[in-house]
């Protein structure tokens, strides 16, 4: 059975769970009706030309060949499907050709194309990061010369941090940025992993670029953003951009990973000089939340596919679904996928709304639940159908595969616990957070004792995190960051149900209620593990 | 770095934990310096040999042409080595040329080739199921003809029971078994997923094949084992067994997992008529066993390699093994890994001691807690190399690959989950539970509070599995079965700590107790759910 979007399960999460309508003043066209077409239209393009690309893509990979990289069979004739279709401007500004939807509403077709193929789904995702970062930090100029062709797919971007010395630490990258008479930069150095790099689907590529320019200061406070075309705007000659390396990876084959050489390549300032960081991190906020969508696209993928392999395979006689062992392996699938979906949803529902605090404190929970849940659901997914799980044919081990990376790009998720506490936390005192658990206290009221019980672990969590020494506190983020996740799921499906009851739904909540949440003294124990607990000979020089 | 055996834990477990000197008088002439002496060596060939040869087998894999399956580069030395050492002879009877040495002995050994090279030790593993199942259903004749050349490793063993059509659903079994007038029986009919089912490295190759006699009762009670050699006792010719495919897996790639296929190929009953089913439990009792210890010697290997990462990589200025959270990530492998191994040994030395009883109910337990381990530990290992975990070249990634069949083959860990509620609990009516709860209760003495409510928590779980419906009961098995691993890994801990107490074990103590052991409580909510909570609209027909 090929991939199907779930749109009732996606309906619920955005609608009843993230109150998608809440923003129905700010976007007074949109209706119902309109909502669902999108979401079928997308689906339809999931289910039936990205699905069907997405194990052939994974066999054939990438080509790289003199410093051009050739995509998949079949990936030129989806990009246009999908550039025809007009998604990559959804949510962009109708100044530029955009259709001004909400995110969320974006980011909910963007599931569905994460589920059907991930490879795929990547280079919109990444074009989408260009588009913003040029929409809030471009000049006038650099919009009308970029925007228009980003927006409806013709060109496509990307974004280029990290380098063979820097990983996670941007402050170390050393690529450099010379002033050039005509106001242009010569960018000079290397980058690696970056996604979609380079390749033959689209005419040209916009490379979004951090790097010094000569006689910045040092560290982080000395990083600016450049855009690096492909090709030159002046004159449509071919940029001294080249990509001299695509990763073997363990997944995601049909995404080409690339090195970049810039060798003195023409590049233009986007923004203020030396704050660069500032405005990648824009884009790689939703470039995150994004990526959590894309966890839990995989993982609605590898449900469907345990689902119908549990439906059809007999053993012992009768199905493998009448198993109880199995059945609590595919409840445990959908009832994490239905609340990490309801968080990602939510935080694209908080950015549309303008709530800048829920949006920051939400998009670390996003990023790093959705990509957990991706790992965890794909493995379960494998699990489901036995030996056939381990053997490529049947599809379930390239989910497992290609799910890997989530929680590493994009910020690891351990990066995302450190968000939480150093940026999040610490940086308005606990007060989004405060405003968060006094929402949940209020969704709990008295018909949710297991829920109330995970609030009160979350607030008394806060507490220690607030006081606790830093190293104290970042021993015990990541599970901070678990147990928040699990209390702002649960909510997210409690005020769905009280906005949208379906019997389905809650059968979904009582079974996360009585397994996710009684998690909540063991997060707690670990929450408070402290640094001194960490400590082995092993780590010894 | 290149794997090094973890000889200092593995002592600790085996010795300490596992109270490996308690079978002293069973083995008189084993002492302290010949058993560091065997594990040292077995090191060494893992370390040098065998590892060098992991990623390279991943590359190369296998092939087949015209029914013939070559091994990847390197493995026909390495096999050499591994059989000149006389490394097959362990654990087996001196009367056939083995060294009699204790079984728990030849575990540890065969943890290190787990580590250094998956692919490679699954042929030694299932050799040594060969060897069992000869040793104990053999008849004298079969013992004299085959045993000899098993246990110098000059030819290799196989074991079939599954078929397209009957995954572990044995009674459903085909495969048919003709009486011929020599007192042999034509074998027909076709196995999958039989691993090392063909190859180069062995001039014969003893397959012990599942097949019904003409006649015999349907189901499981019509079962019986035969010896089909590749090549025929009495004249040497070829037998009508070939390999007609290799699958196309997600890792263990130097392994070939054969599909064969019986076209009245010569075999031997061994043992009863109709009992093959029981003779190939025993079979599997021991490479259960060893697919437990196979988790967790991929999960060390990984940690090796997470830790030497950690230790040279830099990050923001200081190495990553400085940041808690990859601390924590290291900590929590190393706890998980500590605590698995010596489940697995303890099983092991329980079956050296003649307990029965223990041996089968701790074989579960192994099985399932060393591979899951295996499966979580590898993954943790891919996060803390960050992006390199993901690119194929840094060898993390193969790990996360290979370690994911082990939760699956030798019966799903879903399966083992059903077999220690089904045959091992209600099989005695909780009595070797008891026993071991009993143990645990007096280890837990009034120093270790943690572990007494851990302790406290599988006793009422015990009971509550005891008296629960049966659907019930197997809707909370597997988290019954992760707690009883809980508790016994933490058991064995504390017992090794009491009999040779260092500071660094006593710190992964601390740190099990203070993070594992907190899952008791969401655990028995996971246990008493109950099969009620576990219906989804999805899993109608």
């Amino acid at each position: 059975m090929p991939y199907a979007a779930p749109i009732a399960d996606m309906r619920f999460a955005l609608e009843a769970c993230a109150d998608f309508w809440s923003l129905r003043q700010r976007f007074p066209d949109l209706d119902e009706d309109t909502l669902a077409a999108i979401l079928e239209g997308a689906g339809a393009l999931a289910g039936e030309t990205l699905a069907p690309l997405n194990r052939s893509g994974d066999q054939a990979g990438v080509t790289l060949k003199e410093g051009v990289v050739t995509a998949a069979p079949g990936f030129q004739e989806a990009y246009n499907a999908f550039k025809d279709g007009g998604w990559q401007a959804l949510a962009a500004d109708p100044a530029y050709g955009g259709q001004g939807l909400p995110r969320s509403l974006a980011l909910a077709v963007m599931e569905t194309f994460h589920s059907a193929n991930m490879s795929f789904a990547l280079l919109p995702m990444l074009t989408l990061g260009a588009i913003e970062a040029i929409e809030q930090h471009g000049a006038t100029d650099q919009k009308a010369l970029y925007l228009e062709k980003l927006v409806s797919g013709e060109w496509s971007g990307t974004m280029n941090l990290t380098e063979p010395q820097a990983g996670s630490d941007l402050g170390a990258l050393t690529t450099k940025a010379v002033p050039q008479a005509d106001g242009s930069y010569a960018i000079t150095g290397q980058k690696i992993f970056i996604t979609w790099g380079e390749h033959d689907l689209a005419p040209n590529i916009i490379h979004l670029v951090l790097a010094r320019i000569e006689g910045a200061p040092a560290g982080s406070k000395g990083i600016s953003m450049f855009i690096v075309p492909k090709f030159r705007d002046s004159d449509g000659s071919r940029n001294a951009v080249r990509c001299i390396g695509v990763e073997e990876k363990m997944g995601i084959h049909a995404s080409p990973t690339c090195t970049l050489a810039y060798e003195g390549a023409t590049g233009w300032l986007i923004g203020e000089e030396n704050r660069g960081l500032a405005a990648m991190f824009t884009m790689m906020n939703a470039a995150r939340l994004n990526v959590g969508m894309e966890g839990v696209g995989v993982a609605e993928a590898a449900y469907q596919k345990a689902l119908a392999y549990a439906k059809e395979r007999k053993q012992g006689g009768a199905l493998i679904i009448e198993h109880p062992d199995v059945r609590r392996m595919l409840m445990t699938m959908r009832a994490k996928i239905q609340a990490a979906r309801a968080i990602c949803y939510a935080t694209a529902v908080a950015a549309d709304r303008g709530d800048k605090a829920r949006e920051d404190l939400l998009t670390p929970l996003a990023k790093a639940c959705g990509t957990d849940v991706g790992v965890e659901v794909t493995s379960l997914g494998v699990q489901v159908h036995g030996g056939m799980g381990f053997v490529e044919e049947g599809g379930a081990a390239q989910f497992y595969r290609d799910a890997r990376i989530a929680p590493i790009y994009e910020g690891t998720n351990g990066i995302q616990a450190i968000d939480l506490y150093g940026r999040k936390l610490l940086g308005d005192r606990g007060e989004a957070m405060g405003v968060l658990i006094a929402e949940a206290r209020q969704t709990a009221g008295s018909h949710h004792p297991k829920f109330a019980a995970a609030v009160d672990a979350l607030e008394e969590a806060t507490a220690y995190m607030l006081s606790a020494a830093r190293e104290d506190a970042l021993a015990g983020a990541y599970a901070y960051l678990q147990l928040a996740g699990d209390v702002v799921g649960a909510m997210l499906l409690i005020q769905g149900g009280a906005r949208d009851s379906t019997a389905e739904q809650a059968a979904v909540l009582r079974f996360y209620a009585r397994t996710i949440l009684a998690r909540a003294p063991s997060r707690m124990a670990e929450i408070k593990l402290g640094a001194a607990a960490l400590t082995s000979e092993d780590f010894a020089g």
